[in-house]
């Protein structure tokens, strides 16, 4: 059924679609309406290749059974679900229509429809995850941690309350967003593999399958695992909810380190601080009437996704809890947790896209390290201040620091002038940092590069994670 | 650009629009990208058509400028945005090339986008509430207040923590519903009357503007007025959040009451209980495996929708913060508004689908009030002992009650025998009640019809506004 | 019960509590579990005061039970709960053996518990926002009317995304927050006039009023009138909810506003800005490490404390659902929103403290104001030349703009240079602004004045309005 | 500084203080203002211990150190913060002034103020949980799978959608819960176990520690490890948010599976269904009004808990976030945390009261088992229908439910007239269950059984795990 983009209601499906067309190809793949009847009768194929293992069907079902589930299209189930008001009643209808009458009635037989549906959703998540989302983060890690790197020693004025406090180097600052990114990853790659699928029938209690198989359990665990999948440890009608719960929360704690680096970043490129900025492309307009701007708008809107997500986690709270072995208002809610797993590989994507192409303004880098005439210098006079002995040593710092601005004079002229520092301005680390005030960069520079190198190793073996699942289901 | 609607993403532009495709297509006139153009084009008109009036560009150009503003396409302005990288420098090059080049440069003329997009998203709510949502809440309304007073008599246990409190009616019930979404939707429909518009230029401050109008201000208030709004009382580069943000809240806490509602009756349809019960169709299955079973999944649809988008709300509150004059953040979680209003018109829809269907169990009801055997006129009985003067007669009755339990005797009997209620074994509301405890409904039919009574007033008026706004924009 | 403060749990029980201990006294006095127990009290006392004028209770009652009620602790209620596991009954149960066996029976007779603490909170809210919240808030919006109109003519950059925009005013930005956050006073005290109360019984309908009084409706009509109250409209056992959720919601987005001052505030303090700064007390300490730091930690305080409370509004809208005539799964929740209320009292008054101190850097807005050496004039510069009649007059600019950028120029120098801009460098207008392009502020200074000064009137109602209450009140 | 609990704010600040004293007083010892400045100085010892080890400063400092940090109160440290404005170096000056002027100046020398409270945060959650939170846990978690055991073969209707299901067994019921919470115990002990510290100085690149330390990393890897915690693998000025964001996820979702077994019991207790039930104390008073009342109140209760913070979730995530290195925002809302913890552990304290004491009424189990005639049995009936190689099995049995439901005649008598089932009616299997309905129960009994076993074994270790700490922390 065919529909103009933009009548759709939802920007992911109108605007955002438009501006990523690609992606959005593949993530529809595994995150679409169509990709969940797809799945869904996966589960169902399964089944049958099980009892045909069993004995339980003739010889030849799973065949059968693969040639009816791929020909199954969303309108045709659609169009019985109107008479059914089921959509897995309508599916499994569809699917024994397709079948000899013999197999018919051995379709979706001891389960039911949540055992289509949740492990069905595993295994969606699963393969989107391992085949899409996770890939992309990888290829984010590599940029983080190639600037981490490559700007190891590039010093900047590191920033706590927005007032310039000590310095730190650009690729400290990428190294921990790759080392927070980097651990949320691999929360994510986590809570994947440790998703699960049930075959235990309408209230878990394996009732109907006691019927057909000796050991149900078995049974469930046999046909999870010709998917990939585990069962639950417990299920009632439903899987437990906190497998998907973890992979959520794994997910939107990761789309909050992105929108940190948005913020970083939109801030970074203020007008006054200018040590950061996004490329601006040929015929690119800032502004409908200020010709001369120049707007953050890439990392504005990461963050701006991330306002409208982040929220929706409380709904995945919400829906922890289902009355007595389940009721009914977790379905069409947890049917949107495909929209913050489409926002957050959005954003990713447009962060793997311009963060390769960021600005460092070098010179403005320099300058706003420069300003205020080395006023941090007053913390490691403090620190040696103290060392000497000194007990008030920061209540007489702060004083000069006071001084100096007050007095506009720097507090190099200060410190000289002022006997209580005598004996450091003696001393050669003093010397050296007044000389070249962002040298004092502590271990900056070597944590930087020993920080990118750990995660470079991670991604490699979740790269390589990720490769062998995709030639396992390929092959 | 056409697409399979299967293979979109959010829910509401697969399943949700399948199942109601009429209304979809409906809201889609306002709440979708192509409506976003067509609203934005508006705006820029009434610039152009208020520049006329005053002289600025040549008679007719608002003529020509309506025909341009008619024949753009989504696709144009989307094209031109991936050169522009700015939706409404986009949609104004595309303008400008369909109208003279005396006309062109005045288009846009002293507006930033915002003034666009903000004025427009203004006059979308405001439409689409007028002539979509408030129109089908009203329609909701009269079935809650036609139960109200149909229903006004019929007795039924009310219940305070799932304990058999003292009845109530049916038609109480539903005035109380009708109360608390009647006093939404007074919210609502106040809200929409309060949106603004604002033609302030970049920064608020009218300083383009100032450049060719004599009072920019009241330029601004021509331009709105010319679209039937009023300009913020102040404005940045964007309208006040505020004015939004209310109509927002007034929707989501409308969408409590319906969540209330939905939460209510299937509660109601729990099999014990089953006094009230969705009408199954011909043809419908309540479980793929459980043949017997008959969920309320409607109403249990409406609470899950809820549950989706009432945390949505916090992004609302989040977007409140847009830094000095503005910042982007806002911009892309602010699209997603829509979503909560289709969200929660789709909702009003199936309540107003399902209620008038909605099967009243009158034998359960009376069973029900009949179980414990009048165990509830404890109530009474320890108001009539007070009455008499007994200071401890909440503890006598109560330990009256614990006794009847106990030995599973009914009230009425432990009553009879026990010496302490013998006057009021003798009154004649004592008597009335003993053999007919279901009479024990206080105001509860009075009030239902008063309450009903009062809304079907209310909405009357109501639904005439909304008739006069679709005769005056149509006109 | 006494207990060190420093052993409690919330922050704002210990640290919050010590940090601003006059104005948590006077929350206390509405907000703590002491006046919950106070203000019930008043509640069954307006119930006996109307029995006596109706002449179900002797003469006097009214009297003794005022008594009674004086003299009740929490303690002696906590006491009593141990063994009724029920509040309510444990203060009906106290209250009753402080008067006659004769007026016992009668003290909450007909009376459910919600009749009691539901209306009590609505006394509470209703005394604490007339008398302490209101009055603050009030306070707050004279501080920034003041600013709005002392600083209407001080220019200052404005800012989007970030970026250097047109300029404002120091006044025009305070304008705006006191438009917006008197907008939200407004809706604060719309929704304290339109608390509600109850005296229906258990499920709402009046049932056990029915057996007592001939007009039961008209027995809470005086019982509430006696408290200065009006009934909800409808009630089940409670009053409907959304009466206390418009009051939440119009404190959280009012909540929001401060939130939107700090962070602004904050950011105008950054280092490379400079333009405000919270004023350093004698002795401060900005870092316990970095002597020279000064931080804009109240303004960082009220935006933390925001992000604490905001999103509770989400529990609001969760209590909207109560299951039939009620149930408990809102009563401790419900407990929780004296929280969020002390904490925005709290943080308006911190602004009120902090605003009238902070300092406006004159040197720093002028400075700020000419970087980049009149770039923003490119707005008015394609402005004048499109009235002019070019077409492509955007595109020009930004071309210009760029060159400007790109070579260091200064715009002016660029626009001097250029055939394109001839016509306009002749225009006194843009003689006017290239002398002075701080002066391009459009009506900012103006629409300051105005806004400020409509507050200032709006103000003094509502200032008049708290004041009336006060002397009713106390009368 | 004493005060009346009752004039406390928050509710655990009085009314929940007072209903559960001893436990609040525990949690007191690492959740309160006080525990916070107790914990700080533990920080700041560390540090001098390892300075003495360094020879940084003279040998017996740790010992005088430690001698300073006992003697600290609260009350010095907020009198010196009135001057400082900064609470750590507040409570540096009051350390410093209480040694000797040798040692003063190496107190908290190179550390930033969040090198103490986040390092102090770390080890108050680590202690809490360890000490009380988890050995909470383990306890309800034995009594979960006490009942698992206890009642694994006692039949109970399942339920989906409120409607009757299939049965299962009360032990399966809360087998289940301790699956979902055991979990959740497992994931909250994982990370306490890596939460994590930090002494990396004022922007997290040890800049002062350089100037001390040859090794600043490894500094910081030895105090910490004096406190038994590891380094944050990278900080700026804070300890990356992601280990506090990972625990309080897994206390917020285990908080869902206590409102899961909050809302089942109560529905459980619901009059129509009576199948289990609070105990009702002596004494205990279940309405103000209505004598016979007897609610669900504690389990009300901790739903209602959930319902208040588990949407605080949303503040965790929004203060991930924190510019460049470091604002302040995050400072007081991170404060609040602590309530969370609190009444999370209020919460599972009262499910471990309340719940070995549930009434497990069998009679009304059977009872409701046996509701409309065994007409569940229409999902085995289809299950064997289908086995035989009826094809539309399902279709067949529906037809034949809803004749058995319109007619009123039990399902067995329309299956034992109805030719469609005359096969199966001979099968040994339907003639078992169609004599006793109730043991179509599948596996539940067996699995209810392996499920409360095996987690069994896991809560041992997890006890060891904590006695173990205990012993190393106390040795």
């Amino acid at each position: 059924m065919e529909r103009d983009i933009f009548l759709n209601i939802s920007p992911l499906d109108s605007r955002y679609y438009k501006s990523n067309r690609e992606l959005m190809e593949l993530l529809a793949d595994y995150l679409s309406e169509n990709s969940v009847i797809r799945y869904e009768v996966l589960v169902e194929g399964a089944i049958i290749t099980v009892m045909e293992k069993y004995g339980t069907v003739p010889g030849g079902s799973a065949r059968i059974m693969k040639k009816a589930c791929q020909s199954i299209t969303p309108e045709e189930v659609y169009e019985e679900e109107e008479k059914t008001r089921h959509n897995i009643r309508a599916l499994v209808n569809v699917l024994q229509r397709k079948v000899s009458p013999r197999l018919a009635p051995f379709i979706h037989l001891s389960a039911t429809s949540e055992d289509i549906t949740g492990t069905a959703q595993a295994l969606r998540m699963r393969d989107v995850f391992y085949r899409v989302v996770i890939p992309l983060c990888v290829k984010l890690m590599r940029i983080l941690t190639d600037i981490g790197m490559k700007e190891a020693h590039t010093a900047q004025i590191g920033r706590t309350h927005g007032q310039h406090a000590v310095p730190v180097t650009v690729g400290f600052l990428f190294a921990g967003y790759a080392d927070r990114f980097g651990g949320r990853l691999v929360k994510i790659a986590g809570a994947v593999k440790d998703l699960r699928g049930k075959i235990s029938g309408a209230v878990g209690a394996y009732n109907a399958g006691s019927l057909i198989f000796e050991d149900p359990r078995k049974f469930e665990e046999d046909v999870l695992g010709e998917l990939g999948l585990k069962p639950a440890n417990f299920s009632s009608q439903i899987v437990e909810p906190e497998y998907m719960l973890d992979l959520m929360h794994a997910v939107v704690s990761a789309f909050g380190v992105l929108a940190q680096i948005g913020d970083d970043m939109r801030h970074l490129q203020r007008t006054e601080i200018s040590e950061m900025g996004e490329k601006f492309e040929k015929g690119q307009v800032g502004s409908s009437t200020m010709p001369h701007k120049r707007n953050p708008w890439n990392f504005e809107h990461v963050k701006s996704m991330w306002k409208e997500y982040a929220p929706r986690m409380v709904t995945r709270y919400l829906d922890q809890i289902s009355e007595h072995q389940r009721d009914l208002t977790n379905s069409a809610s947890n049917r949107f947790t495909v929209e913050i797993i489409t926002a957050f590989t959005l954003s990713v994507d447009r962060l793997v896209r311009q963060l390769p192409k960021i600005l460092i303004d070098r010179v403005n880098l320099e300058k706003n390290i420069k300003t205020a005439d080395g006023m941090f210098l007053a913390e490691p006079l403090y620190i040696l201040l103290a060392v000497k002995g000194r007990p008030d040593a920061h209540e007489v710092v702060k004083r000069a620091a006071l001084q100096a601005q007050k007095e506009g004079r720097g507090l190099f002229d200060v410190v000289e002038k002022d006997d209580a520092f005598r004996e450091i301005t003696m001393l050669d680390s003093w010397k050296k940092l007044s000389q070249n005030p962002a040298a004092y960069i502590g271990l900056a520079e070597k944590r930087a590069a020993e920080i990118a190198g750990y995660w470079q190793d991670v991604i490699r073996g979740i790269e390589k994670e990720c490769n062998a699942f995709g030639e396992t289901e390929n092959g």
